[in-house]
């Protein structure tokens, strides 16, 4: 199976490029701490023997040619972008082991018929620019390359203008290389596995996730001398929403899971009631139909806000991805190696989006979890045992393995 | 009496300095804009013959000297710092009064008893350096000097050294000049006067002012895979914080106001369940027992949500300052020149911090309002009629002229 040092030693010295204080990496997209993992990443994939693509988006892919050249490739995985309080392990861990599983082929000298690829997405987290998954979205259609190319970061920049900056501006089309299978092994991100003490989680579906810019307009005074009936109050309005949507979760139950991670007041003053509010808000459900319904609450619960508040509120859609069912083979497949190796397991949805849910939408695809410690996540404290980094990359290397010769 | 029309260009060519494009004032304590603001004021009262005097706290006072030098004098006065989207008036307006009040006296060559000052306190809105009102509170002796200078601003630099830097680290020991009696010139800032079609507030009281940080230690983690029921959320801490205290107000009712005007999240992205979140509270109430009470709540709110919800609280107190009530002698005389001038007055509370509330503390102190359109204040449309910013004026002339003989 795949070496568990030499999976490890290349994941610590990966995460040290962005290396931060509090011992997580913070590598977000199209900055100089990615230009730094990406030319970490090519180097390897050089070192490894691979053929290195860049295609216009920026996305990276390293191919070990097939004895049968045309046939489709089989393509593994990830993104190594961060958001600014990133782990270790998010994304990095499946490009890294992609890497490993290469090696294991090279030191056999094993030919295989179907070529295969390991893949790093730009911009998977969707921190800088969004939406999220961009690279892998370009990649399987879902986003014209001249507007990704003109998304402005939250900086100001533009991406075309930072992938050039950087360097990688490739040159190869983008969604030229058309999998066989696509399959990408992540960490949880979640508490699930580790609850149950369970290894491997074979991905069936995967959230559906609404992403919104509030912009709440209302008008700035005094906090001293402004009687509460006669008040505008963006900043009241941000707090409210930010409950509203905490308690339809609640109400909703099952998957369905809704925050309000960012909050901008102006002027932001103690003694000032705020005339503008700007805040994002995050719903996911496995059920479109559900995530739908959230949505219409929210829009209702503004339209209210507006008017008991008097104030005006304007909700602009960021990303919005509906829920994906993966490739029932590809997941049994994944069961199947589990199972053969002894290693517990379970089938399992994704809570947080993911390239393979881009690549869904071209090829079959599927996705394999390790354990996150107390489902930590999007942290410095991130962390899966070294044991099962080793174990997924196990699964992953028998799931291509097969693939590769079919 | 006063003429309009060399007030209102005072008020103008002053406006210009730190003028905003929405038409408003930024003028922030120390900032170079407020060193250029002091500058042509100190500039005006030499214009003017008074001898400029400026404490160590950065006060500035211009003396008109009396008849009888070693009485005490009559102040007049307020403050020329601005909060970022402060309008025109808020502080400007009294202290300009104060000179066309002194410019009147001069063109009669008019002798007084007592001396006549035109002060302007240093830092009275809080918003780089806490707490607020601090020139007047320092010349009060409620802050020693030493620990006011060690204050550090919200950008990290210390009030000494800005102090220095712009020149006003000046040399007379606060609190020298104890004056016989303060009268300080003000818009309201709220929405009183204008709705009953009064000209004249004769102060009577001021609201107590309790100012708290607040910062919530949670878990920043995946908004997509944790779920509910295990998230440490200090965003939504926040939030529940802000509508918590707007409950609270309308509950309380009477003068009762709360707001929660600043809210930091961190990390601060949307897809992250925010670690931290730093806000401020600002509470007030005309009543002491009642204020205190709304603390009490709130720190109460504070225990339970730690417990809910897996976090930790701190609160600290920026500022607090309990409810003053302004000499009944001097609200009389404030409404007997409204009344001789057969202007519209009544008796008020003033929701806002004035310099007049710390003066109260070593002198007998009134304050005299005039109406704010809207209520609006802290705000680029800020704006008062002229004709009530001459009245006002009038007023205050009345006030200081009966008092500068006795
Ligand atoms: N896996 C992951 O963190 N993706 C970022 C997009 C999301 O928030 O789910
Ligand atoms: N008058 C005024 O705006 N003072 C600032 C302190 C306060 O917030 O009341």
């Amino acid at each position: 199976g795949i070496a568990e040092a030499a999976l490890m030693a290349r994941i610590d010295e990966h995460a040290a490029i962005g290396a931060t204080a509090q011992g997580g990496v913070c590598r977000i997209a199209l900055t100089d701490a990615d230009r730094a993992g990406r030319d970490r990443l090519v180097q390897w994939m050089r070192d490894l023997g691979l053929t290195v693509r860049i295609d216009r988006i920026g996305n990276i892919f390293g191919i070990r040619p097939g004895q049968l050249p045309d046939a489709k490739p089989v393509m593994t995985g990830s993104h190594i972008d961060t958001v600014a309080t990133g782990g270790r392990y998010d994304g990095n861990y499946g490009v890294l082991a992609g890497l490993e599983v290469v090696r294991w082929l090279n030191e056999r000298q094993r030919q295989t018929l179907r070529p295969f690829v390991v893949a790093a997405f730009t911009n998977e987290e969707g921190v800088r620019f969004m939406p999220d998954m961009m690279g892998s979205l370009v990649h399987a259609g879902g986003l014209a390359l001249d507007a990704a190319l003109d998304t402005v970061a939250t900086d100001g920049a533009r991406l075309g203008d930072e992938l050039a900056r950087i360097g990688y501006a490739g040159n190869m089309a983008c969604g030229a290389l058309v999998p066989h299978a696509f399959v990408e092994l992540h960490i949880e991100q979640g508490p699930v596995l580790e609850a149950e003490g369970v290894t491997i989680g074979a991905v069936a579906d995967l959230q559906g996730i609404s992403w919104q810019e509030i912009v709440v307009t209302g008008q700035s005074n005094h906090a001293g001398t402004t009687p509460m009936h006669l008040r505008h109050d963006a900043g009241y309005c941000a707090a409210a929403i930010a409950v509203f949507v905490r308690e339809l979760a609640r109400r909703y139950g099952g998957s369905q899971v809704a925050t309000v991670g960012a909050i901008d007041l102006h002027p932001n003053l103690i003694n000032v009631i705020a005339a503008r509010a700007t805040l994002t808000v995050d719903l996911r459900n496995t059920d479109e139909a559900t995530l739908k319904d959230a949505e219409g609450e929210l829009a209702d619960y503004l339209r209210q806000l507006e008017t008991t508040e008097g104030v005006t509120i304007e909700a602009r859609t960021l990303a919005r991805f509906e829920p994906v069912q993966f490739d029932e083979r590809l997941v049994r497949l994944v069961e199947a190696s589990a199972h053969a190796r002894g290693l517990s397991h379970r089938r399992m949805t994704s809570g947080a989006g993911h390239d393979a849910q881009m690549m869904a939408r071209i090829a079959p695809a599927a996705m394999v979890f390790v354990p996150s410690a107390r489902g930590i996540s999007h942290n410095p404290k991130e962390h899966t045992a070294s044991a099962d980094l080793a174990q997924g990359a196990n699964v992953l290397l028998d799931v291509v393995l097969g693939l590769l010769d079919e």
